[in-house]
Protein backbone atom coordinates (compact mmCIF):
# COMPACT_ATOMS: atom_id res chain seq x y z
CA UNK A 1 0.00 0.00 0.00
CA UNK A 2 1.24 3.24 -0.78
CA UNK A 3 1.88 6.35 1.32
CA UNK A 4 -1.23 8.59 0.40
CA UNK A 5 -3.28 5.41 0.39
CA UNK A 6 -1.99 4.47 4.07
CA UNK A 7 -2.96 8.13 5.32
CA UNK A 8 -6.06 8.68 3.62
CA UNK A 9 -6.99 4.90 5.41
CA UNK A 10 -6.16 6.34 8.68
CA UNK A 11 -7.85 9.42 8.13
CA UNK A 12 -11.55 8.06 7.35
CA UNK A 13 -10.90 5.29 10.19
CA UNK A 14 -10.56 8.68 12.08
CA UNK A 15 -13.70 10.12 10.97
CA UNK A 16 -16.00 7.01 10.85
CA UNK A 17 -15.21 6.23 14.35
CA UNK A 18 -16.57 9.75 15.65
CA UNK A 19 -19.70 9.25 12.74
CA UNK A 20 -18.35 12.38 11.27
CA UNK A 21 -19.26 11.57 7.58
CA UNK A 22 -21.92 13.27 7.92
CA UNK A 23 -20.45 16.60 8.53
CA UNK A 24 -17.96 16.29 6.02
CA UNK A 25 -19.62 17.18 2.37
CA UNK A 26 -16.94 18.65 -0.02
CA UNK A 27 -18.20 22.19 0.51
CA UNK A 28 -17.58 21.93 4.36
CA UNK A 29 -14.24 20.18 3.73
CA UNK A 30 -13.44 22.84 1.62
CA UNK A 31 -14.64 25.57 4.08
CA UNK A 32 -12.38 23.34 6.70
CA UNK A 33 -8.93 23.50 4.37
CA UNK A 34 -9.42 27.32 3.82
CA UNK A 35 -9.88 27.15 7.48
CA UNK A 36 -6.80 25.79 8.01
CA UNK A 37 -4.28 27.81 5.21
CA UNK A 38 -5.50 30.10 7.92
CA UNK A 39 -4.30 29.17 10.79
CA UNK A 40 -0.81 27.99 8.93
CA UNK A 41 -0.67 31.62 7.37
CA UNK A 42 -0.77 32.53 11.51
CA UNK A 43 2.72 31.07 11.44
CA UNK A 44 3.91 33.69 9.36
CA UNK A 45 2.05 37.12 10.30
CA UNK A 46 4.28 40.27 11.24
CA UNK A 47 7.48 37.92 10.80
CA UNK A 48 10.20 36.95 8.29
CA UNK A 49 9.94 33.35 7.09
CA UNK A 50 12.97 32.24 9.43
CA UNK A 51 11.23 33.62 12.63
CA UNK A 52 8.24 31.00 12.45
CA UNK A 53 7.87 28.20 14.92
CA UNK A 54 8.31 25.26 12.72
CA UNK A 55 6.56 23.16 15.43
CA UNK A 56 3.52 25.09 14.12
CA UNK A 57 3.65 25.09 11.08
CA UNK A 58 4.22 21.29 10.98
CA UNK A 59 0.85 20.79 13.00
CA UNK A 60 -1.46 22.93 10.66
CA UNK A 61 0.48 22.17 7.49
CA UNK A 62 -0.83 18.54 8.71
CA UNK A 63 -4.00 19.95 9.35
CA UNK A 64 -4.37 21.34 5.42
CA UNK A 65 -3.18 17.98 4.24
CA UNK A 66 -5.56 16.14 6.47
CA UNK A 67 -8.68 17.83 4.47
CA UNK A 68 -7.27 17.85 0.98
CA UNK A 69 -6.81 13.88 1.85
CA UNK A 70 -10.11 13.51 2.59
CA UNK A 71 -11.45 15.83 -0.20
CA UNK A 72 -9.88 13.94 -2.64
CA UNK A 73 -11.07 10.91 -1.39
CA UNK A 74 -14.67 12.35 -1.60
CA UNK A 75 -14.29 12.93 -5.02
CA UNK A 76 -12.53 9.61 -5.65
CA UNK A 77 -9.08 11.37 -7.07
CA UNK A 78 -6.60 10.05 -7.26
CA UNK A 79 -3.71 12.25 -6.24
CA UNK A 80 -0.50 11.78 -7.57
CA UNK A 81 -2.09 11.66 -10.73
CA UNK A 82 -4.26 15.30 -10.49
CA UNK A 83 -0.87 16.89 -8.95
CA UNK A 84 1.03 15.65 -12.06
CA UNK A 85 -1.86 16.82 -14.56
CA UNK A 86 -1.61 20.04 -13.51
CA UNK A 87 2.15 20.24 -13.17
CA UNK A 88 1.46 19.54 -17.55
CA UNK A 89 -0.99 22.19 -17.67
CA UNK A 90 1.18 24.58 -15.79
CA UNK A 91 4.18 23.62 -17.86
CA UNK A 92 2.21 24.94 -21.03
CA UNK A 93 0.74 28.08 -19.03
CA UNK A 94 4.35 28.54 -18.01
CA UNK A 95 7.19 27.58 -20.65
CA UNK A 96 10.27 27.64 -19.34
CA UNK A 97 12.14 29.95 -22.02
CA UNK A 98 9.43 32.50 -20.84
CA UNK A 99 9.12 32.10 -16.99
CA UNK A 100 12.33 31.32 -16.09
CA UNK A 101 13.19 33.51 -13.38
CA UNK A 102 10.31 35.48 -13.57
CA UNK A 103 7.27 35.11 -10.17
CA UNK A 104 4.61 37.18 -12.95
CA UNK A 105 1.85 35.16 -13.34
CA UNK A 106 0.68 33.92 -16.80
CA UNK A 107 -1.62 36.29 -17.87
CA UNK A 108 1.26 39.17 -17.90
CA UNK A 109 4.12 37.02 -19.38
CA UNK B 1 9.37 5.01 -5.07
CA UNK B 2 6.74 5.97 -2.85
CA UNK B 3 3.76 8.42 -4.34
CA UNK B 4 4.41 11.35 -2.41
CA UNK B 5 8.42 11.44 -3.22
CA UNK B 6 7.55 11.22 -6.68
CA UNK B 7 5.09 14.10 -6.68
CA UNK B 8 7.26 16.15 -4.85
CA UNK B 9 10.49 15.44 -7.00
CA UNK B 10 8.07 16.56 -10.27
CA UNK B 11 7.30 19.85 -8.73
CA UNK B 12 10.58 20.42 -7.56
CA UNK B 13 11.63 19.64 -11.07
CA UNK B 14 9.14 22.08 -12.60
CA UNK B 15 10.38 24.63 -10.07
CA UNK B 16 14.12 24.26 -10.47
CA UNK B 17 13.82 24.56 -14.38
CA UNK B 18 12.14 27.94 -14.20
CA UNK B 19 14.33 28.88 -11.44
CA UNK B 20 11.56 29.51 -8.77
CA UNK B 21 13.26 28.64 -6.09
CA UNK B 22 14.13 32.66 -4.83
CA UNK B 23 10.80 33.07 -4.76
CA UNK B 24 9.39 30.08 -3.20
CA UNK B 25 10.16 31.22 0.79
CA UNK B 26 7.66 29.63 3.08
CA UNK B 27 6.04 32.79 3.85
CA UNK B 28 5.38 33.09 0.36
CA UNK B 29 4.39 29.04 0.17
CA UNK B 30 1.84 29.42 2.56
CA UNK B 31 0.07 32.78 1.51
CA UNK B 32 0.26 30.89 -2.13
CA UNK B 33 -2.08 27.70 -0.54
CA UNK B 34 -3.80 30.38 0.98
CA UNK B 35 -5.02 31.89 -2.14
CA UNK B 36 -5.10 28.50 -3.86
CA UNK B 37 -7.59 27.33 -0.41
CA UNK B 38 -9.49 30.27 -1.45
CA UNK B 39 -9.79 29.50 -5.60
CA UNK B 40 -11.22 25.94 -4.06
CA UNK B 41 -14.13 27.27 -1.91
CA UNK B 42 -14.91 29.65 -4.89
CA UNK B 43 -16.11 26.09 -6.55
CA UNK B 44 -18.57 25.67 -3.99
CA UNK B 45 -19.47 29.53 -3.56
CA UNK B 46 -23.79 30.00 -3.58
CA UNK B 47 -24.19 26.67 -3.85
CA UNK B 48 -25.00 23.37 -3.14
CA UNK B 49 -21.98 21.08 -3.09
CA UNK B 50 -23.56 18.93 -5.02
CA UNK B 51 -23.88 21.66 -7.97
CA UNK B 52 -20.04 22.07 -7.74
CA UNK B 53 -18.10 21.62 -10.93
CA UNK B 54 -16.04 18.96 -10.51
CA UNK B 55 -13.24 19.54 -13.14
CA UNK B 56 -12.67 22.88 -11.00
CA UNK B 57 -12.17 21.50 -8.15
CA UNK B 58 -9.65 18.81 -8.98
CA UNK B 59 -7.48 21.85 -10.70
CA UNK B 60 -7.62 23.72 -7.39
CA UNK B 61 -7.12 20.96 -5.25
CA UNK B 62 -4.17 20.04 -6.99
CA UNK B 63 -3.05 23.33 -6.71
CA UNK B 64 -3.48 23.09 -2.99
CA UNK B 65 -1.39 20.31 -2.82
CA UNK B 66 1.39 21.43 -4.95
CA UNK B 67 2.13 24.09 -2.67
CA UNK B 68 1.68 21.68 0.58
CA UNK B 69 3.96 19.34 -0.78
CA UNK B 70 6.32 22.03 -1.73
CA UNK B 71 5.90 23.81 2.10
CA UNK B 72 6.47 20.57 3.53
CA UNK B 73 9.88 19.31 1.16
CA UNK B 74 10.88 23.12 1.96
CA UNK B 75 10.92 21.98 6.06
CA UNK B 76 12.34 18.65 4.93
CA UNK B 77 8.59 17.23 6.92
CA UNK B 78 7.68 13.57 6.49
CA UNK B 79 3.71 14.02 5.18
CA UNK B 80 2.97 10.63 6.39
CA UNK B 81 4.74 10.97 9.52
CA UNK B 82 3.05 14.40 10.32
CA UNK B 83 -0.88 13.97 9.24
CA UNK B 84 -0.93 10.40 11.41
CA UNK B 85 0.80 12.12 14.26
CA UNK B 86 -1.36 15.11 13.89
CA UNK B 87 -4.55 12.04 13.62
CA UNK B 88 -3.17 10.77 17.05
CA UNK B 89 -3.34 14.14 18.65
CA UNK B 90 -6.45 14.47 17.29
CA UNK B 91 -7.62 11.30 18.73
CA UNK B 92 -6.90 12.62 22.54
CA UNK B 93 -8.80 16.30 21.83
CA UNK B 94 -11.53 14.41 20.21
CA UNK B 95 -12.39 10.76 22.12
CA UNK B 96 -14.61 8.45 20.69
CA UNK B 97 -16.78 8.38 23.58
CA UNK B 98 -17.56 12.37 23.65
CA UNK B 99 -16.88 13.49 19.68
CA UNK B 100 -18.96 10.57 18.42
CA UNK B 101 -21.97 12.39 16.39
CA UNK B 102 -20.90 15.92 17.35
CA UNK B 103 -19.51 18.41 15.22
CA UNK B 104 -18.65 20.45 18.40
CA UNK B 105 -14.77 22.19 18.95
CA UNK B 106 -12.97 20.13 21.24
CA UNK B 107 -12.80 23.13 23.77
CA UNK B 108 -16.82 22.86 23.64
CA UNK B 109 -16.77 19.04 24.52
CA UNK C 1 -16.64 63.65 11.23
CA UNK C 2 -17.85 60.66 9.51
CA UNK C 3 -18.02 57.15 10.72
CA UNK C 4 -14.92 55.18 9.19
CA UNK C 5 -12.61 58.40 9.42
CA UNK C 6 -13.81 57.96 13.28
CA UNK C 7 -12.79 53.88 13.12
CA UNK C 8 -9.62 54.72 11.24
CA UNK C 9 -8.43 57.11 13.99
CA UNK C 10 -9.13 54.41 16.78
CA UNK C 11 -7.35 51.93 14.96
CA UNK C 12 -4.50 54.29 14.19
CA UNK C 13 -4.27 55.49 17.93
CA UNK C 14 -4.99 52.09 18.96
CA UNK C 15 -1.81 50.29 16.71
CA UNK C 16 0.38 53.96 17.75
CA UNK C 17 0.57 53.57 21.44
CA UNK C 18 1.21 50.03 21.11
CA UNK C 19 4.68 51.07 18.46
CA UNK C 20 2.79 48.43 15.33
CA UNK C 21 3.31 50.32 12.72
CA UNK C 22 6.67 48.75 12.14
CA UNK C 23 4.52 45.47 11.38
CA UNK C 24 1.93 46.50 9.93
CA UNK C 25 3.64 46.65 6.47
CA UNK C 26 0.57 46.37 3.22
CA UNK C 27 1.45 42.68 2.62
CA UNK C 28 1.48 41.13 6.58
CA UNK C 29 -2.02 43.00 6.79
CA UNK C 30 -3.28 40.88 4.05
CA UNK C 31 -2.10 38.07 5.92
CA UNK C 32 -4.16 39.59 9.02
CA UNK C 33 -7.41 39.98 6.91
CA UNK C 34 -7.37 36.63 5.39
CA UNK C 35 -6.53 34.80 8.58
CA UNK C 36 -9.60 36.74 10.46
CA UNK C 37 -11.78 35.78 7.20
CA UNK C 38 -10.61 32.03 7.88
CA UNK C 39 -11.84 32.85 11.36
CA UNK C 40 -15.08 34.47 10.94
CA UNK C 41 -15.79 31.29 8.30
CA UNK C 42 -15.13 28.86 11.39
CA UNK C 43 -18.27 30.05 12.89
CA UNK C 44 -20.36 28.64 10.32
CA UNK C 45 -18.15 25.25 9.65
CA UNK C 46 -20.12 21.88 9.42
CA UNK C 47 -23.36 24.01 10.15
CA UNK C 48 -26.32 25.49 8.55
CA UNK C 49 -25.31 29.18 9.24
CA UNK C 50 -28.76 29.60 11.57
CA UNK C 51 -26.28 27.69 13.62
CA UNK C 52 -23.50 29.71 13.97
CA UNK C 53 -22.55 31.89 16.83
CA UNK C 54 -24.20 35.39 16.38
CA UNK C 55 -21.21 36.71 19.05
CA UNK C 56 -18.50 35.23 17.47
CA UNK C 57 -19.57 36.38 13.99
CA UNK C 58 -19.68 39.73 15.75
CA UNK C 59 -15.85 39.67 17.08
CA UNK C 60 -14.20 38.09 14.09
CA UNK C 61 -16.04 40.24 11.26
CA UNK C 62 -15.35 43.28 13.39
CA UNK C 63 -11.27 41.94 13.27
CA UNK C 64 -11.63 41.81 9.17
CA UNK C 65 -12.95 45.42 9.03
CA UNK C 66 -10.80 46.52 11.43
CA UNK C 67 -7.74 45.23 9.29
CA UNK C 68 -9.62 46.67 6.13
CA UNK C 69 -9.77 49.70 7.49
CA UNK C 70 -5.36 49.68 8.00
CA UNK C 71 -5.07 48.47 5.12
CA UNK C 72 -7.42 51.54 3.45
CA UNK C 73 -5.67 54.19 5.26
CA UNK C 74 -1.91 52.45 4.66
CA UNK C 75 -2.87 53.24 0.87
CA UNK C 76 -5.11 56.29 1.44
CA UNK C 77 -8.08 54.59 -0.41
CA UNK C 78 -11.08 56.26 0.78
CA UNK C 79 -13.28 53.63 1.45
CA UNK C 80 -16.51 55.02 0.21
CA UNK C 81 -15.34 55.84 -3.08
CA UNK C 82 -13.54 53.01 -3.69
CA UNK C 83 -16.77 50.53 -2.69
CA UNK C 84 -18.74 52.95 -4.78
CA UNK C 85 -16.31 52.49 -7.75
CA UNK C 86 -16.84 48.90 -7.61
CA UNK C 87 -20.58 48.77 -7.55
CA UNK C 88 -19.92 50.75 -10.74
CA UNK C 89 -17.90 48.36 -12.49
CA UNK C 90 -19.49 45.21 -11.05
CA UNK C 91 -22.52 46.54 -12.74
CA UNK C 92 -21.21 46.38 -15.51
CA UNK C 93 -19.85 43.16 -15.64
CA UNK C 94 -23.16 42.08 -14.20
CA UNK C 95 -25.99 43.92 -16.38
CA UNK C 96 -29.73 43.65 -14.76
CA UNK C 97 -31.41 41.77 -17.10
CA UNK C 98 -28.59 38.91 -17.74
CA UNK C 99 -27.58 38.56 -14.14
CA UNK C 100 -31.10 38.71 -12.16
CA UNK C 101 -31.37 35.36 -10.34
CA UNK C 102 -28.17 34.16 -11.22
CA UNK C 103 -25.54 32.79 -9.05
CA UNK C 104 -23.02 32.40 -11.88
CA UNK C 105 -19.97 34.38 -12.23
CA UNK C 106 -19.69 36.95 -15.23
CA UNK C 107 -17.58 34.67 -17.26
CA UNK C 108 -20.59 32.07 -17.47
CA UNK C 109 -23.28 34.40 -17.98
CA UNK D 1 -26.60 59.96 6.30
CA UNK D 2 -23.53 58.60 7.18
CA UNK D 3 -20.81 56.80 5.13
CA UNK D 4 -21.36 53.25 5.98
CA UNK D 5 -24.81 53.58 5.83
CA UNK D 6 -25.14 55.05 2.47
CA UNK D 7 -22.36 52.38 1.30
CA UNK D 8 -24.45 49.50 2.74
CA UNK D 9 -27.77 51.06 0.93
CA UNK D 10 -25.92 50.98 -2.44
CA UNK D 11 -24.96 47.92 -1.79
CA UNK D 12 -28.76 46.09 -0.97
CA UNK D 13 -30.14 48.30 -3.81
CA UNK D 14 -27.36 46.33 -6.34
CA UNK D 15 -28.13 43.17 -4.60
CA UNK D 16 -31.96 43.44 -5.03
CA UNK D 17 -31.78 44.55 -8.65
CA UNK D 18 -30.40 41.16 -9.60
CA UNK D 19 -32.28 39.56 -7.12
CA UNK D 20 -29.28 37.76 -5.40
CA UNK D 21 -30.40 38.30 -1.57
CA UNK D 22 -31.40 34.56 -2.15
CA UNK D 23 -27.93 33.39 -2.51
CA UNK D 24 -26.63 35.86 0.58
CA UNK D 25 -27.07 33.87 3.40
CA UNK D 26 -24.31 34.62 6.02
CA UNK D 27 -21.96 31.57 5.44
CA UNK D 28 -21.59 31.81 1.69
CA UNK D 29 -21.41 36.04 2.58
CA UNK D 30 -18.38 34.77 5.04
CA UNK D 31 -17.22 32.24 2.21
CA UNK D 32 -17.10 35.08 -0.37
CA UNK D 33 -15.25 37.65 1.85
CA UNK D 34 -12.71 34.60 2.37
CA UNK D 35 -12.29 34.17 -1.25
CA UNK D 36 -12.02 38.17 -1.96
CA UNK D 37 -9.45 37.99 1.54
CA UNK D 38 -7.41 35.52 -0.78
CA UNK D 39 -7.61 37.70 -4.30
CA UNK D 40 -6.19 40.63 -2.05
CA UNK D 41 -3.31 38.69 -1.04
CA UNK D 42 -2.45 37.42 -4.49
CA UNK D 43 -1.78 41.09 -5.02
CA UNK D 44 2.05 40.74 -2.63
CA UNK D 45 2.50 37.12 -3.41
CA UNK D 46 6.22 36.30 -4.85
CA UNK D 47 6.86 39.87 -3.81
CA UNK D 48 7.67 42.68 -1.24
CA UNK D 49 4.71 44.65 -0.55
CA UNK D 50 6.07 47.83 -2.39
CA UNK D 51 6.04 45.86 -5.70
CA UNK D 52 2.00 45.17 -5.28
CA UNK D 53 -0.12 46.85 -8.08
CA UNK D 54 -1.62 49.34 -6.35
CA UNK D 55 -4.97 49.24 -8.61
CA UNK D 56 -5.38 45.73 -7.85
CA UNK D 57 -5.35 46.41 -4.39
CA UNK D 58 -7.59 49.03 -4.49
CA UNK D 59 -9.83 46.56 -6.53
CA UNK D 60 -9.89 43.03 -4.00
CA UNK D 61 -9.99 45.41 -0.85
CA UNK D 62 -13.51 47.55 -2.32
CA UNK D 63 -14.82 43.60 -2.70
CA UNK D 64 -13.74 42.32 0.88
CA UNK D 65 -15.58 45.78 1.98
CA UNK D 66 -18.61 44.96 -0.09
CA UNK D 67 -19.30 41.48 1.34
CA UNK D 68 -18.11 42.78 4.91
CA UNK D 69 -20.90 45.49 4.90
CA UNK D 70 -23.46 42.79 3.64
CA UNK D 71 -22.67 40.75 6.19
CA UNK D 72 -23.09 43.01 9.36
CA UNK D 73 -25.98 44.14 7.66
CA UNK D 74 -27.63 41.31 7.54
CA UNK D 75 -26.89 40.51 11.39
CA UNK D 76 -28.23 44.24 12.11
CA UNK D 77 -24.59 44.97 13.31
CA UNK D 78 -23.56 48.55 13.82
CA UNK D 79 -20.22 48.04 12.04
CA UNK D 80 -19.20 51.47 14.40
CA UNK D 81 -20.24 49.90 17.50
CA UNK D 82 -18.59 46.77 16.59
CA UNK D 83 -15.22 47.67 15.67
CA UNK D 84 -15.09 50.19 18.58
CA UNK D 85 -16.08 47.47 20.97
CA UNK D 86 -13.44 45.06 19.74
CA UNK D 87 -10.41 48.15 19.93
CA UNK D 88 -11.57 47.73 23.72
CA UNK D 89 -11.46 43.91 23.88
CA UNK D 90 -8.03 44.09 22.22
CA UNK D 91 -6.75 46.88 24.70
CA UNK D 92 -7.66 44.40 27.31
CA UNK D 93 -5.78 40.90 25.49
CA UNK D 94 -2.92 43.38 24.43
CA UNK D 95 -2.14 46.32 27.25
CA UNK D 96 0.32 48.73 25.94
CA UNK D 97 2.91 48.24 29.12
CA UNK D 98 3.21 44.32 27.96
CA UNK D 99 2.50 44.95 23.87
CA UNK D 100 4.46 48.30 23.35
CA UNK D 101 6.90 47.03 20.43
CA UNK D 102 6.12 43.19 20.22
CA UNK D 103 4.49 41.32 17.77
CA UNK D 104 3.67 38.68 19.92
CA UNK D 105 0.25 37.07 20.39
CA UNK D 106 -1.93 37.99 23.48
CA UNK D 107 -0.98 34.28 24.96
CA UNK D 108 2.31 34.41 24.69
CA UNK D 109 2.77 37.76 26.15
Amino acid sequence: MNDIQEITEALIKFRNERDWEQFHNPKDLAVALSIEAGELLESFLWKQYQEADKEKVKEELADVFAYSFLLAERYGFDVKEIVLNKIKKNGEKYPVEKAKGSAKKYTEL
